[in-house]
């Protein structure tokens, strides 16, 4: 499997669409920005430029897209009008793989752009808009032509699946019985696209720059602890279920696995400090709940059946990968499954996912 | 109607798309190759940059839309090598309106960029691609950001229809039956388009910069001459039957006018003279025969039909804009008429395109 030909969010605007499923992305944005508004404060006040150029890498597609660039834009500009500094011209890159659906988000930027235009106010520089097709492990931009990298719920995924995953049987990701060497070759693989990604971005991030980035990942220094593992579990279940009732073949799901890696705070930290281009300014630790319309007040019966959110959720993300391997059939039957079971363990624990979010400075 | 929302060519791969009807226009990017190759040398030899940052504008999607690009990328690394001058760094910035179909561009990224990688062979830099939707009628690039501009078969596009073209009753852009106030109204509209297209792209090249421009176009003063009416005439005559069989209502077609405007050598001089910013390097007129196909050996049978392909190539242009003005219902039909209408002038006179290119400098 190319995952950088596979892997994308699923595109358009129906009702299976990322962009109508990624509420909790959405939420997971909002408890993370204090700490990229103070990188980007931080970054602006050293040296008041002329022009930032800011990548968000992983953009997907829909209502979360255009959030942070939006919301870094207007920040910049309300301190730049109360210093009384020159206008800045801003220079958006929204990155992802090839197989994102951009033409979605370009249709959608003329609108956006004239409701930008009206909240800067006058005497704003102008924003430009550019869509950067390719993999973030890899260069993706010129030599010192970036101010701000911002990514969030994507460097978990891996550029490849890990080699040597053989005796992970039963299993699509590290599970408590999975064997050594499968944490081992997970770990392996994070380490060296983490490295590389690193490495790229301080080729491309001028002096000074900042990246904030969040990944899905968890506390604890065991690879296999519930809290990172669960998900890809219980959907583990669901395809066993399937594999017993003659649905899909055992061969198939042996030979899957997800190409993720759910990285600790250390982990992360051990990795930055390894590749010594940048420097750790903050490194935060968040939860969200998986059902991300818990505590939403007024809200109609559809949305209150936090299973199916999450179900929607996981199958807008993970659909193009697992319609790949195992073929479209069987993607509507698998989620029905994933979320009877997720349904049921919600309603019985405490269900979350774990935040790492690291704020870097290059130099 | 909304210019920038509505025109684009036909998006995908499928038989009507633009990408499997554009022989004709690669045929004159083959023509115009020694402008642009001329342009490029002069460009790189004054200062050989670390980074060349070109622009294709009105890119499209479809073999044509990388063509051009790799053609200067292959032509400066060849030239780079001969004269043993340190690798550099290509950023390509492909600009369409926001309806042109990207993402099947960038799903044929990949693949394109490995080929080019093994044309490159060892020591070239690396090549960036962005996608960048908007009207070139605006700034889309940075301050002083670009070395090389490209567009071709683009540029005769108005921004909009002109305003006031009441009087131009039956017909659907300017026909020696056209009123003098069309005739003014759609010369002013193209005045102020490309006066600030010289402007935006001035802003946005840096000191020395070139851009190549290639116009749908004429050799006479006279804008109502039939070198450039005649395949909207043609078009007029189809859509008129429609009105008289009753398919199309009469004031549907007199209020539909084709946003094009077809300029003469000295129309684009005396722009460019008015605005200041670029000199003149050349200016050429070259012609295409309408037979995209024409004196091309060993021709399946399929492809001799050059009314059919004409047709084709036309409709794969303008079906988004007639559809949103019309409806898609009569789309199939008017172009089953004007591939009669075409076919049988076609085999009694000379049909040609006159392309007009204007090479400049900024400064």
């Amino acid at each position: 499997m190319e995952v950088v030909q596979v892997l994308h969010m699923k595109g358009g605007v129906g009702e299976t669409s990322y962009a109508n499923n990624s509420l909790l992305q959405q939420k997971v944005l909002s408890m993370t920005k204090p700490i990229r508004e103070e990188a980007m404060t931080k970054l602006y006040c050293s040296t008041y430029p002329a022009g930032i150029a800011i990548a968000d890498l992983g953009c997907s597609s829909g209502p979360n897209t255009l959030f942070v660039v939006s919301e870094l834009i207007k920040l910049v500009d309300s301190i730049r009008q109360k210093l009384g500094q020159r206008s800045t011209e801003y220079q958006v890159f929204l990155n992802d793989l090839p197989g994102n659906d951009f033409n979605t988000i370009f249709r959608s930027l003329p609108s956006f752009q004239n409701k930008l235009k009206k909240q800067l106010g006058g005497g704003s520089g102008p924003c430009f808009f550019n869509g950067v097709p390719g993999s973030f492990y890899g260069r993706l931009f010129r030599h010192n032509s970036l101010h701000f990298v911002h990514s969030s719920y994507s460097l978990h995924w891996l550029s490849q699946v890990p080699e040597g995953l053989e005796s992970n049987k039963g299993n699509i990701y590290i599970a408590n019985t999975s064997p050594p060497d499968v944490l081992k070759a997970y770990y392996e693989q994070f380490q060296q696209d983490f490295s590389l990604f690193l490495k790229c971005r301080s080729e491309e991030l001028v002096e000074g720059g900042r990246m904030v980035l969040t990944f899905l990942g968890r506390r604890s220094d065991d690879p296999s602890s519930k809290e990172c593992c669960y998900i890809w579990e219980l959907l583990a279940m669901a395809l066993n279920d399937m594999v017993f009732e003659g649905l899909i073949k055992e061969e198939k799901l042996n030979s899957f696995n997800i190409p993720n890696y759910l990285p600790s705070p250390a982990e992360l930290k051990s990795e930055v400090l390894k590749e010594r281009s940048f420097t750790v300014d903050r490194l935060e630790v968040t939860e969200v709940n998986w059902n991300a319309y818990q505590n939403e007040p007024d809200l109609s019966d559809a949305f209150k059946d936090g299973g199916y959110n999450f179900a929607k959720c996981i199958r807008a993300v993970t659909e193009p990968l697992l319609a790949s391997h195992f073929g479209e059939a069987i993607i509507d039957e698998v989620f029905r499954r994933y979320r009877d079971i997720v349904a049921d363990r919600m309603s019985k624990e405490k269900t979350e996912f774990v935040n790492v979010t690291i704020s870097l400075i290059k130099g």
